[in-house]
């Protein structure tokens, strides 16, 4: 990622690095029972590694090396990812000191928030779990890409469950509950930014959700599912908040892309803000769950902004969209233009304005917004500047990620159908397709039982996708270059052997 | 139409109905030389058919009949047309006084513009037709859905296709041109906006585009296809300027819903402004050619748009999305919310500004914007104004089509293959599927060469929408309500005998 970012010039400005419609900040609580929920940051710009690798000392000085590349895995004998879910990891060839992806797995367990007044506890569905405490487990994989410096990519590696933990505490009974969520809710049966001070008011006391409340005329029905959806959007949106308030004291200048896929009562949930990508593979077909999110792909939305707040451009650059930078000379000729409400292409007479800096500049991977940066979405980068002025790049960067929703039930899934997550140094130099037939291709080689064959298939991934050294650097199989950028990648099993619970 | 606006009053107010980016308008001239293009604009709320159903005064009374609702198409022996397409229609129950749909079938030729000093004389590939002036042919089709009136589309039926030629005529070279369009012209090759004073400047005398001018490192490759699709995307929006212009003196209060397919060299641009729908039909497979515009598909650009013109809302609306409208005794409690960057739902703190009523509300053909038009991009609406107040709609409108495009050439075509075009009069009550199935039934009764057979399936299309009279209102086979709105449709054979000249 770092390639895609060139200046990070820190400055400590707060304020404005907050998108359009960013509320107060909630720290998240002790709601999660992770593994590695309570792993402590690391002090600024120390290599560090997932804590599930367990890697010891000598390990981690071998992951660290940018000569021999060395593939990371779980090793055998140590604690296996739960549904034996692969992975593996390698650092880049030597673009930043160390690897700045990111890699979470865990089970988290929610627990229902403490109901002060009883308002929700006589409602069915609420499972009893835990020793008595009443809640629901998810599982979650997830990868983050960082830029200009590893701080973020650390710190959402170790909060974003948690965030999304702390969002679906609000929901823990109303998604027990098969009948349809309910509109309102009296006042005191939420966390978050409710007042105390409404705490008090009595008319509520005796409402029960849901029953009480009479359906309107008009009422739209919303689903289960939307309500996960939107917990997910809002955890990223505090974690997004958390590296805002925190990014002075636990150096954090840089940002990060995340991908994130939660299991949760039977359905995927796979989120993505960045240009990492996930995609399933069910009986050969690829069922892509996720879309990259960079300034080509989000051209409109970012020129519309542009088009409406123009103070944010700096006088520096222009909303419109040029096939190349124009030249003073060619004032008064016409050239190629794209506005924010079109997709073709047509002719504009060059006038003085247009001499700006394009806004979306270059095509592909060389894509940047505002010359400056190749991702749209992601967290962090909150003092990201556009190098040499004071045009910062935040007000643009999106911290929502969208989510795609996979119906596990649907389909009668087999050992081989697996979710693949990578950050984009998997997919800059292998397909959606190269990736299906060396999945295909590995996982026959090993028993349907075997818990290793995910791993198995994680590892030749990225080895694929790194290539080896040669005297022209790391090339592939067809001599083409290898990726020299960090690579990660989880192969989750859909389908037996792995333990769903 | 008429259904989905509640209320058009019509004030005269230049000015802020124009979108953000319009530029100064330009008047159609005499580029095309179609059948009906010279057709005069009928008086203010006349009743009015398309030409091509060379109705006599007779068959327009009839036509005009809400009680018989008689289904109208092109007589046999009379002028067939283009590519013996399939042509029905059929007025509403009476919600409207007068049939609100307008069609156009045009055959255009597209006249290259003079070049005054020969700049582009010298190219090679400009085709030689019509008596030895340079340019093309295009084919073209199109639905105009009005409401609050019929002037608006009566007038994109009339016009549009000139606004298109006139777009073209500037490309005339550079399309026939199979070399990559230059991305750079000298300015006195184009018309429209070029400054006059701007003619003499010496030094682009002799440049030849494309040839002499230089490639530019990171130059982005434009191909002939997103010009046109620039060029249909800007006539749109000429076509949108001059019922601007044309409002007060042509009484052209209301707006309408374009959608228009448009041959040209091999393939189909089909644009969509509105909630018309165009689907082909391919050995029995169905092909999307559109998408509706609704305050339910285009929720997020709309909220984004108030968030950052909270003013345009005018104190009565707030931006966020809610199931229902909240009663002021709910203040403190929880309500569901969506906001604009949001897919999910999550439950917020009820506040003062929550009991706005919502920008978007509504669910399917009830969603409403701003509580007002069900419609999100279309022509016209410059004096729609949210009923008794002085808050303007069409700022949140967009006159700016999708164009998709299928290229003829990819695939061999049997008489079979269809593209249909149909106002929402068709799809309210009737899906692709269904559509399918009753091109093909009707199709397999008529023989391949018969030059009826679109004819009849746009007829039966028709008819199987609008229903039966019986005692309860307009019926379909399975006794649910017919179709109650005007309702148009096109069927286009894509393979003979049409002669696809």
């Amino acid at each position: 990622m770092l390639l895609r970012v060139r200046a990070a010039v820190a400055q400590l400005t707060a304020g404005l690095g907050a998108g359009p419609g960013a509320q107060p900040p909630a720290e998240p609580r002790g709601g999660g029972a992770g593994a590695g929920a309570g792993r402590e940051s690391p002090p600024p710009a120390a290599f560090c590694r997932p804590a599930f690798l367990q890697l010891t000392p000598e390990e981690l000085r071998r992951a660290d090396d940018h000569t021999g590349r060395a593939v990371q895995s779980p090793r055998d004998g140590r604690r296996r990812l739960p549904w034996s879910t692969g992975y593996a990891e390698v650092i880049n060839a030597g673009k930043s000191q160390h690897n700045e992806d990111q890699a979470c797995c865990e089970v988290v367990f929610v627990e229902q928030r403490p109901s002060p007044r009883g308002c929700l506890s006589s409602r069915e569905g609420s499972g009893e779990l835990d020793g008595g405490r009443k809640g629901f487990y998810f599982h979650y994989w997830a990868l983050f890409d960082g830029h200009a410096g590893s701080g973020a990519a650390v710190m959402a590696s170790e909060r974003l469950h948690l965030h999304i933990c702390e969002q679906l505490r609000e929901l823990v009974e109303i998604l027990q509950d098969p009948s349809p969520p309910p509109i309102c809710l009296p006042h005191d049966t939420q966390t978050g930014s409710a007042d105390p001070n409404q705490m008090s008011n009595e008319e509520d006391c005796g409402e029960v959700p849901n029953d009480a409340v009479p359906r309107f005329h008009l009422e739209k029905a919303v689903s289960h599912e939307s309500l996960v959806i939107g917990a997910i959007e809002n955890a990223f949106k505090h974690m997004d908040e958390q590296i805002r308030r925190e990014r002075a004291s636990q150096h954090l200048p840089g940002g990060c892309c995340a991908l994130a896929a939660i299991y949760l009562m039977g359905k995927f949930y796979v989120a993505n803000a960045g240009d990492s990508r996930a995609i399933i593979i069910r009986n050969g077909e690829i069922i892509p769950m996720s879309r990259e999110f960079t300034p080509e792909t989000e051209r409109q939305r970012l020129q519309f902004l542009a088009l409406l707040r123009p103070e944010l451009l700096g006088k520096e650059f222009t909303h419109l969209e040029f096939p190349r930078r124009i030249q003073p000379k060619e004032l008064g000729k016409k050239m190629l233009y794209r506005d924010q409400n079109m997709n073709g292409w047509a002719y504009k007479k060059i006038e003085e304005d247009d001499l700006k800096f394009p806004l979306i500049f270059g095509e592909g991977k060389k894509a940047r917004m505002m010359a400056t940066i190749g991702v749209t979405r992601g967290l962090g980068d909150h003092d990201l500047k556009v190098f040499n002025s004071n045009i910062h790049i935040k007000p643009f960067l999106s911290c929502f990620p969208e989510v795609r929703v996979y119906d596990l039930t649907q389909y009668e899934h087999c050992p081989d159908d697996v979710l693949v997550l990578g950050t984009d140094g998997l997919w800059d130099v292998t397909n959606d397709k190269e990736v299906a037939g060396v999945v295909m291709e590995v996982l026959t080689n090993y028993e349907p039982n075997d818990p290793c064959r995910y791993t198995m298939v994680a590892q030749e991934l990225v080895v694929r996708s790194r290539g080896v050294l040669k005297e022209r650097g790391w090339r592939l199989a067809n001599d083409k270059l290898g990726s020299g950028d960090d690579i990660s990648v989880f192969v989750i099993p859909l389908g037996g052997p792995g333990n769903y619970t």
